[in-house]
């Protein structure tokens, strides 16, 4: 997907919402664990419900790699699932020397079919560089991440910059707003404005609204452009609203609360 | 596997020699493609001439993922072949908030049984954490990587000391030299010296002699301690020695010479 199409997408739904699937088989509805697939029976339901309310879908590998080869095949299941306008990341968070980040590549962009892959930067530029160059696919570096541990070195002073600023400073002439995003908890608002300044055209994944405490309205003051530039994540606060068999209506339900949200940000400005 | 244990491993082989199973279809010999699972066929023969000179595998996750479910078979299959007595190696470099760190270390400890998995320290604490913990299982936290672009931000100064010193200096207190070891390239001597300063008895696992071109003799200089302290993995050096059908006894014969230089090296102290 292009970075035109993506903005467009966000227009036409009024939303700029991505809804995480991470789908844990112990977190999941207990009427679900006697389906053949039960992983990618709740995926399915969920993104039934909430598809209309977002642009884009992230799955944590972490959840379905816990799982071994099923789990494997389950992401894969779901990512066939995904409708074809929307735009699907794989939140894996990779990286290695260039001849291995090569694999990775290969791995969620031409045996999956994902739009895009989280990266680490802390390798480098071999160690990304792999993943651009696929038509219409996008890289998305790790830079102010939402965790506290994102504290520990993130936030340290290399040479009168923070070294997350080194890493945006450093990797933006790598690639392009066309074909690299940048990861920004919303619980680092501080960080978020800064970024914002750094590289205005961006597109940028925050991860951190709802069980990780940051603030959709904050986020959108310190993060929005012309061309939106923002894809907003939630995960356990949309799939896990609920626990019956309601529970994809229930996270729909959610999804459509933030979308609105979204939708009024998008037209007062 | 214990510190104690693999000394003593290490003593009784006269090797510190760890063997890299980055298995690639495109790379293994043409006649293994028509078997019904090629990677765990050579992984298999590889294993068979390798592991009397080595005390270590560590399989790197990339060459398995790109094939998907199927590569995740292969790699299970691997692990489950590698002899008990040895010590392995998720070379995974992955790390991601708390919850999603603790699915990595549940992918890695207990869906499968690797001694130890390599992890990435950008995201800091709470995303390296959860690996610790686990009864004789190892987290190895990269440090200073052997890639030309481990140089773009681990060697930075920053409130003056290098950030893989600071990378160090602060993880080596969420666990001990019984429960981590850190990455060191073996194309960064300098880097393997003063982190030999900073940590005396953690292990340390150097990639880079072989195809990156780095010289165990000069590791060795720089990184030995008293219980040794060093696994050294050569992957492509060894595992793609030959392209015949003599492959893997070649590759027994480039790791049998890599192990008689570390017994030389090893008596010689």
């Amino acid at each position: 997907m292009t970075r035109y199409q993506l903005f467009q997408k966000i227009k036409d739904k009024e939303s700029f919402l991505c809804v995480g699937l991470d789908t844990d088989l112990q977190k999941i509805p207990k009427h679900l664990l006697k389906e053949e697939d039960p992983i990618f029976s709740f995926n399915k339901q969920i993104i039934d419900e909430t598809h209309k309310y977002a642009v884009a879908y992230k799955p944590n590998t972490a959840f379905y790699e816990s799982m071994g080869s099923k789990g494997w095949d389950a992401l894969q299941k779901t990512l066939e699932y995904i409708p074809n306008d929307m735009f699907t990341i794989a939140d894996a968070k990779r990286a290695d020397i260039g001849n291995t980040s090569a694999m990775y590549a290969r791995a969620f962009f031409e045996h999956m079919d994902f739009d895009s892959v989280t990266v680490a930067p802390y390798m480098g530029s071999d160690s990304i560089r792999p993943f651009l160059g696929f038509e219409n696919k996008w890289v998305i570096i790790l830079a102010a991440t939402s965790n506290p541990g994102g504290l520990d070195f993130q936030h340290l002073s290399v040479n009168g910059e923070k070294l997350y600023e080194k890493v945006i400073n450093t990797s933006k002439q790598w690639g392009s707003p066309d074909d690299t995003m940048y990861v920004v908890g919303a619980t680092r608002p501080e960080a978020l404005k800064e970024i914002r300044n750094i590289i205005p055209d961006h597109f940028l994944l925050i991860p951190g609204i709802g069980a990780q405490g940051g603030d959709l309205k904050t986020v959108c003051d310190n993060g929005l452009n012309s061309k939106c530039g923002l894809l907003v994540n939630s995960s356990r606060g949309i799939i896990y609203s609920d626990s019956t068999t309601d529970f994809a209506k229930e996270a729909g339900t959610a999804a459509k609360k933030i979308q609105l949200e979204m939708a009024d940000i998008l037209n007062t400005r």
